[in-house]
């Protein structure tokens, strides 16, 4: 790739105390543009602002747009780390292929990511469960009316600055698990990393918020009895000495932190078994006390354990709405490796040259 | 509602021959914001023209965006006519409850149509089969990459003469019955007129054009075997003397062309059915020969002829791959009395004031 850099003017002063998630973008932003005729073109990264866009652009009306989401690391070497890009690119295009857009070939992907986040190396905070949150996303900005594939798409790539998810620390969440909304199929979008999943998965998250839950965990679509995802995140959970989670069948997404989770797991003896699990077999093994623990795996929070389930009426509380041992222990294993304070066996972290 | 209007210095020329859809748009737009403190304001009619937004705009990730589709018709009496605007209205507001989006009250949603008609009376054309498609929509606008719901939001109108939906006629077309993509479930958006179902749906219509077909029938998400909507229309069988429909349950687009379709085959005596009904079904039918008719019903096609429907390798010819009877009085009669050319006996057609 030819990368034409144009460097912002004046630099934004960097924000200081409590970062938060998603609020303050960096002061360059990745662009490049396809078409039909001339597949990708014009890779460039600019001052990070506001964008052009005209009333009919497809992806206002039609919604043909996707995104990924990783994380740089600054580290004790002064190295900048990505952890498992490749998977990201991948899955990249597979979300892609599936919304009929093109793909961004996954060398390409990485270098654009490692290209802009050199150029904003400053802004990669450095304290305790800090990190350079990256948002890559394609969007159809053809203009016209007809529902068809567009002839014209823009990738972008956006950072903000992160603070620890949890800024009180990691602690158990109280999950909802929604019996009458769906948000999708074998067959539908459910594995994607497209806009119109989380669209439609708001209502669920907003009428949990109402009743004083943090997050829902979806049920399959079809029989509405399997667990899938909670929020935006994969569900795991330890049942006797078993972690169960749901399998990647077309409705789940394929989460890096899921994959590496597991990993971490089977390294340590556990049993992990990605299948169906109905709701109310977990309900029932909350009762009896064989679901030991619970906790969601995404990039944003990495581990949030799940204190509580209410299902129907029926609330379960789980592990005394403590954070679990093996709960912790994932958590710290994997922050360690992705913030370069523990070995890094796997050959997760790529240094970013 | 106090509408400001400012002109557009330069009139754009008015587009000569086949009008196509959604191509040409008109010289002015109608906008108006909504913030959760202010809630709807800045009504305005502005020259047509590109929008600024950030690269963050919620709408760009998740897709939190629903909109509408009708046409106002140029009477022969001079005066504009809007057809069942109200249905859109409500629908509007369904939409938007679903996508936790704030709702247009329908008297605004219908005045800001009137409003922007009217100043654009000069762009509606007035050949056979020609109307102004009015598109309202509305999208989150709010800087962000939390997912939840925005904080501000941005509705608008744009306008687009358009001509007969086929410039060839009212001609039969090919349907593929799609067994392994779904489109939605009950509880998931699919009633709902919002982008994503939109994206979601091309990997659908892609594959079929590819084998040849026109559109796709798309069976439910859940036993994938009742028939639901094809392509961005509702579908209608005529088996003998009965004609069946999806029932609006959730998962179907409660289309204002079915409405009124339905009202028009009562009047005439026949008996309609909204129902499940299976595809082995319809194929059965349609090999007997019980299945006399089929069509799609939708505002920019009015009435689309359905010649044949291709299912797990069956193919099915209706009526010999010609239009229906039926078919083409439904379509005579409704884009009559759209058009102004039949009586309106059901106060359809709305007065632009
Ligand atoms: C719906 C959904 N599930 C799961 C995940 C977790 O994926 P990852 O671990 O790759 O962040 C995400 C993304 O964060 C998500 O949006
Ligand atoms: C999915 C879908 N079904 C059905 C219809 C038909 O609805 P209407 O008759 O109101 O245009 C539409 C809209 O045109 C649609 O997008």
């Amino acid at each position: 790739m030819n990368i034409r850099i144009e460097r912002a003017k004046n630099l934004k002063e960097k924000p200081e105390g409590a970062l938060g998630f998603g609020k303050n973008f960096t002061d360059h932003m990745f662009v490049m543009d396809w078409s039909r005729d001339k597949g990708w073109y014009d890779e460039r990264i600019i001052p990070y602002g506001p964008m052009v866009i005209d009333p009919v652009a497809m992806v206002l009306h039609y919604a043909q747009e996707t995104f990924e989401g990783l994380k740089a690391y600054m580290g004790k070497d002064d190295n900048v780390y990505l952890f498992r890009p490749e998977m990201n690119a991948r899955r990249f295009a597979n979300s892609n292929r599936r919304m009929c857009m093109p793909e961004v070939p996954e060398d390409m992907f990485i270098e654009a990511i490692s290209e802009i986040v050199k150029v904003e190396k400053s802004w990669i905070p450095t304290g305790e469960g800090e990190s350079l949150y990256i948002r890559p996303f394609m969007y159809a900005n053809q203009s016209g009316l007809g529902v068809d594939e567009a002839d014209s798409y823009r990738f972008m790539i956006v950072l903000c600055p992160v603070g620890a998810y949890y800024p009180q620390g990691v602690n158990p969440v109280k999950i909802y698990v929604e019996d009458e909304l769906t948000r999708t199929t074998v067959g539908g979008t459910g594995f994607v990393k497209c806009g119109g999943n989380y669209a439609g998965s708001l209502a669920g998250q907003v009428k949990a918020q109402k009743l004083g839950y943090t997050q829902v965990l979806w049920l399959d679509g079809v029989h509405r009895k399997y667990v899938e995802e909670v929020g935006s995140m994969n569900a795991m959970f330890l049942v006797n000495d078993t972690v169960i989670t749901a399998p990647i069948e077309g409705t789940v997404l394929a989460g890096v932190t899921r994959d590496s989770i597991i990993s971490l797991l089977k390294s340590w003896g556990y049993k992990v078994e990605e299948r169906k699990i109905e709701i109310d077999e977990l309900i029932e093994k909350g009762k009896s006390g064989e679901l030991k623990e619970a906790w969601g795996t995404g990039t944003a929070a990495v581990i949030s354990p799940i204190g509580e389930l209410f299902y129907k009426g029926d609330k379960v509380e789980i592990n005394d709405f403590e954070t679990g041992e093996l709960t912790k222990k994932l958590y710290d294993t994997l922050t360690g490796i992705q913030w370069g304070n523990i070995e890094d066996k796997y050959n997760w972290r790529k240094i970013v040259k």
